[in-house]
């Protein structure tokens, strides 16, 4: 395949950005890929495993000449780095990310973009309860989503070009507004997540009952919790913080159907249950047949017994 | 392997017995294993499928002169059966049951059994979302736990030999108090599943993001919800009414700790947050240690591209 970009650079070098670098040397969707992180550690480790053919010491290097910058940092490091990074700009390069909020990212990045750059803001709907340079692999996109959330004056060819390099790294594209967005994340996964910390942190306080029972006893439907709840705590943060009013009021319609759910079950109303949990296996088939997960009987056996 | 029991009954013929069926089949730890269930079609496709040796039209029928008699029907139901089957239980037998309730299912069954049966509850944690006779496979138990619940006066021989069919069907096996069981099982268990399934209904129910959005962009956290909001109505129905006190506990400490984290969110308490966060990873850490799941990073990836 023909390059996309001559020269991507990726700003933070997690899970997000060391998948899309392998997913990007798949099919070489570009040129060159240079990469920057904060922390030395990372930028050594990245050395070390071969993430990016060039891994520099600062973010205005690793910008320098970039065709297409994706920032990579968590939703609340966003402003700051498009700040240090702006000088370093091309023009007519693109600006992109891949935070999963993005009402709040517009806010941050947008006053920082010189004239005559590019910003697209995106999200690919994919990840893994691991974080860091080593965690990333060039599978992680196929067959998910990637929400691209154009801004008021985004251009049609840097949209377009944007979205051949997702396609290019496995994903399916979307565009989609910023506050419908951050509400149907709030809905898919903010909330979600939040529910399982909430459920994970209920089991570890509890006295009476051990740590030990706990985990030897998770098979029983908490393991899936876990799982999510082992998501990088900083990103997470950030999230919630910036995605506050959407992820407030999921969370608030959640309590209120937990309390009628819980009344059904004071007063013994076994109809409202056996109706509602009958109702909630539509939605499970519909994500089967969508392919976006498959219908393995195993609660996550194959795993376990690899 | 030699017999550990000449007849197995097993009534009701869903996800366990089916498994059961096939786990024992595997290293042949039963003579003949006959077998029951109230609806015609239910038994049919049993005949089809050759589950079980022998498929009777009546649980009288199917628990004649066997050594051992496994209730494999919702928790609701236990009672009513183990009263119909009552007068044709064999003198020594022992009856068991695998509801994932124990103290109800005590209470219920245990005004049934006849002088010189024996009754050891038990509960194996082990599922999958599917249910029916056909969703059975021998694998299920392996490597997973199952508890013994021993009533006063539990026969000690009769314990040790259910704790051999249960660790050739391939579990580790733990014996248990009733009470703390129903407690254990509020926390890795029923709380959870309640949890799923409210979380499933609130995103069914927002209109403003359609089911179409729900079901493509799953992937970020909930699909992992509706895999456990797509288990039985019937048996979750009857868990919840039947553990009514612990689950309600334990609901009750999870809005409690819900609450605390979203007026973090509100007031912007990112500290609190990010700690929070960073305490859920350690017992994530213990599941993967004891081998209850694997550090696989793969958020199910692995089951939706196989």
């Amino acid at each position: 395949m023909s390059h996309i970009y001559d020269r991507v650079a990726l700003i933070g070098l997690g899970l997000i950005a060391s998948s899309m670098f392998w997913a990007i040397k798949r099919t070489g969707l570009a040129g060159e890929v240079t990469g920057y992180a904060r922390s030395e550690a990372t930028r050594d480790t990245a050395r070390r495993i071969g993430l990016c053919d060039r891994v520099c010491d600062s973010a205005l290097e690793a910008v320098e000449g970039a065709d297409l910058v994706v920032l990579c940092v968590p939703v609340g490091a966003m402003g700051a780095v498009a700040q240090d990074i702006a000088p370093a700009l091309k023009p007519g390069a693109t600006v992109t990310d891949v935070g999963s909020v993005k009402r709040h990212v517009i806010q941050a990045v947008s006053p920082h973009i010189p004239e005559g750059v590019h910003f697209i803001p995106a999200h690919p709907l994919a990840g893994t309860e691991h974080s860091g340079p080593e965690s990333g692999f060039a599978e992680l996109f196929d067959n998910r989503w990637c929400l691209l959330v154009p801004v008021e004056g985004s251009d049609s060819d840097a949209i377009a070009r944007l979205r051949a390099l997702w396609e290019g790294m496995g994903s399916n594209v979307d565009e989609i507004d910023a506050d419908h967005h951050d509400l149907v994340l709030a809905v898919t996964s903010h909330a979600p997540h939040l529910i399982a910390y909430t459920m994970v942190g209920v089991a570890d306080d509890l006295r009476r009952v051990t740590d030990t029972e706990v985990i030897k006893y998770s098979a029983a439907g908490f393991r899936d919790f876990t799982r999510i709840a082992a998501s990088d705590p900083t990103m997470w943060r950030d999230v919630f913080l910036s995605n506050k009013d959407a992820t407030l009021e999921i969370l608030g319609r959640f309590t209120e159907e937990l309390f009628a759910l819980q009344r059904a079950i004071r007063t013994g109303d076994g109809e409202h249950l056996f109706d509602y949990f009958t109702r909630t296996r539509a939605i499970r088939r519909g994500i089967i047949d969508a392919g976006q997960d498959t219908d393995a009987p195993d609660f996550g056996r194959g795993k376990a017994n690899p």
